[in-house]
């Protein structure tokens, strides 16, 4: 859908350009959202972008920049005079501009804060000087500030006067001399109330703040319980320093939520989208773990040749390790993505280390001896196996999954605890875990009952 | 962190109900945000819980029961005379009842549209009638409505007199006599322009929204597109029915998520949080896939024992097998997650198909080679195999990885263009496939070379 709309729309404003009808390109772009012009502005040419992006409207310009792809805003970049850079450093928002600094290769990101206004040059350093993934790092410092005793008058001439460019003014916030936070109001409030209502008598005074060093990931889960749209960001003495916007906490929980997916699937994250990285780079962020675990799975080769004797005698022993290994990998894997998801939204704590397994060992009792049944009858009238070897096969099934299950709910929530990421636990190196397990189990019973 | 917040909180109400301060709780939770006080009673007992509600301002009251979890809200109903359970339920935004009516077991639900007021009864009746997973169905039909030849003067009346309890008044939508949706106006636009504007001079005309049968996971990725925080939904005719907001916008997209990391972990997804769900019911999202999995497993185990003969002469073939299985199983899983996860944030697009296989076979055989050769020298230098075995073993390795890692990316973008779901393709199915595809492999190789 979405991307038949940006195919359609960047069509149309390619074939306005190439008949030169420029006054009707800018009309159409401006009944674009920023959005849409910025992915139709990705299926153009070199050529075409910086010719299409002067036609914008100066506002518009900056909001689409900020929605650009990384190598089409430096390519932008590239193809600016001094003073078209400065036009769009000046009319963006502090956060897009910070997030662009962070974005872009050091020599254009010197030319971009040679072009920033002082003002600006200093909002953005500070900005970058907060640890990454905190909520320092993703704020803005464009909000509306109101003292306690002004009128509601006095508020909407203020924001009339200051607010018009600010990210967001539903919500005001209302400060001390000392800039400390006292309450918020939003504009709802403000246009319901009377012209002579003073910020102390109509603001909310219980407001939740974060702190600048708090984690990034913690102030995305308040704003999802609260159901906030902005959240002040305060310092240690309660002094406002900026606000986070809903806009960017939907980035960051995507974000992470992406970067938890790719550790589970035993990749390193990517830093950019992965039709935007080259082949070299996602080949680095995959092959640490496929050594490790390549040689993990070497050592459980190694515990099968070191029991050879013990399995030889039957065919079947061997020809089972497979679905061994696999259904006790794949236990550990259901239970392991079941733990590290509650963990990172905050469904399950720490604290809640014995419910989990006692759920768990109940979960995996049910599984294995469905398991193990099934299988014993399989092997018994289908394969025409001894009850002895049958016997041998289900009773280590039934170990392994419940060792896979334990294994695999207490070993992400340890990692959390001791401050290890769970994600990184998760299904492949859990799984040669497992395998070596259910080896060593296998064979152990193997010996005893054969 | 928020653990501790509610612990702490519900500790403080508890001593207080204990020594009967009513008057201080009561004060007490007004500070408090609706969701703190519902965790709060989470942690309170049977008897406490309907005393502590009971406690709370009507407003209050509402925003706190439609954040409390499914068990509390129904001990709460059950406790409840029916005119208290009508105020609750009359206070709740609309979105909110139809949420509660679909938790409910069907006898609470009938209490609960006996006391709704007949609008709002059919309110929440049409809204259930959208089908699951539509925009239709998280949508919510309180929003303020503006005529096109209103002033400000007459829109800021209106709002005072039916916006205050509307969930968000942020954006107001203006519409025609039919109830075509033909513009928005912003509380914003609303502050800050004059008194005798008139709303078709100061509203956005190019708006975005969403039909009620779109897809509402669709809608969401929309939101995330265009930094949306409401979005109008209309019927075919353009008529406007509802509105949806950015927080169950928030909800919808964790759930997604969520879902699609149980899929890919090889679980059918849960209804209910992990921790409340039962034993048995997640048994029975397990039980099904191990199962498939398990007796596909043993097709693998098959094929092992199908060409014994050609391994056995070489046991470190044999002992082989669970590194080069493992190997391809992390590279097809790290293949096929990395392409779910871009297909459902929209970064990856059908059309991208041959753009991906070109990029993972690229990447394939850098992983491959490096792997194969690290390998070789292992066997060779420190198992002392002989240069035959070794290379049958690489070949097989580098046959795998490229294999892997190209059905990995294939199969969920294929299943995505026919309409199944690719997460359900991911990981642990795939690595069945793969796992059978290489011992084919291995033993051909094998069989021709040694």
């Amino acid at each position: 859908m979405s991307e038949n709309r940006d195919a359609v729309l960047s069509e149309m404003l390619v074939s306005l350009i190439r008949g030169k009808k420029y006054a009707s390109v800018r009309d159409a772009m401006e009944t674009m959202h920023a959005a849409d012009i910025a992915a139709a502005l990705g299926d153009c040419t070199k050529e075409q972008v910086p010719l299409l992006f002067r036609l914008l409207p100066k506002e518009l310009a900056a909001e689409t920049f900020s929605q650009m792809e990384e190598d089409k805003k430096e390519l932008l970049i590239q193809s600016f005079s001094d003073s078209e850079l400065k036009e769009v450093v000046d009319e963006l928002y502090v956060d897009d501009a910070v997030d662009l600094v962070e974005e872009m290769p050091a020599s254009v990101v010197k030319r971009i804060l040679r072009q920033a206004d002082p003002e600006k040059r200093k909002l953005i350093n500070e900005i970058l000087k907060y640890p990454e993934d905190s909520a320092g790092s993703i704020m803005t410092t464009e909000y509306v500030s109101l003292r306690p005793d002004m009128t509601v008058e006095d508020a909407i001439k203020r924001i009339r006067r200051t607010g018009v460019d600010k990210e967001t003014i539903n919500t005001c916030y209302v400060t001390d001399n000392n800039r400390k936070l006292i309450g918020i109001v939003t504009v709802r409030t403000l246009l319901l109330a009377e012209e002579t209502d003073i910020m102390q008598d109509i603001m909310t005074e219980d407001v939740i703040s974060a702190l600048t060093t708090d984690d990034r990931e913690k102030v995305s889960l308040d704003f999802v319980k609260y159901d906030f749209s902005a959240m002040p960001v305060v310092d240690e003495e309660n002094r406002l320093v900026g606000i986070v916007t809903i806009d960017d906490v939907i980035d960051v929980l995507q974000e992470e939520t992406t970067e938890d997916i790719e550790k589970m699937g035993a990749i390193t994250p990517l830093e950019k989208p992965y039709l935007k990285t080259g082949a070299l780079e996602i080949f680095k962020s995959r092959i640490p773990w496929l050594l490790i675990l390549m040689f993990s799975a070497t050592f459980t080769g190694g515990i099968i040749s070191y029991y050879e004797s013990a399995l030889t005698g039957f065919p079947v022993l061997i020809a089972s390790i497979p679905m061994l290994m696999a259904t006790g990998g794949n236990c550990g894997s259901q239970a392991s993505v079941t733990v590290i998801r509650g963990l990172s939204i905050g469904e399950i704590e720490f604290s809640d280390v014995l419910r989990v397994v006692w759920k768990e060992i109940r979960v995996a009792l049910l599984c294995g001896i469905t398991l193990a049944l099934l299988n014993f009858l399989f092997l018994i009238f289908v394969s025409g196996q001894s009850v002895a070897v049958a016997a041998v096969i289900c009773l280590t099934l039934l170990s392994t999954v419940t060792a896979a299950k334990a294994v695999g709910c207490v070993l992400p929530m340890v990692a959390s605890k001791i401050g290890f990421d769970p994600a990184v636990m998760a299904s492949p190196f859990i799984t040669t875990i497992i395998d070596a397990l259910s080896l060593i189990i296998y064979v152990n019973i193997a010996m005893s009952l054969l």
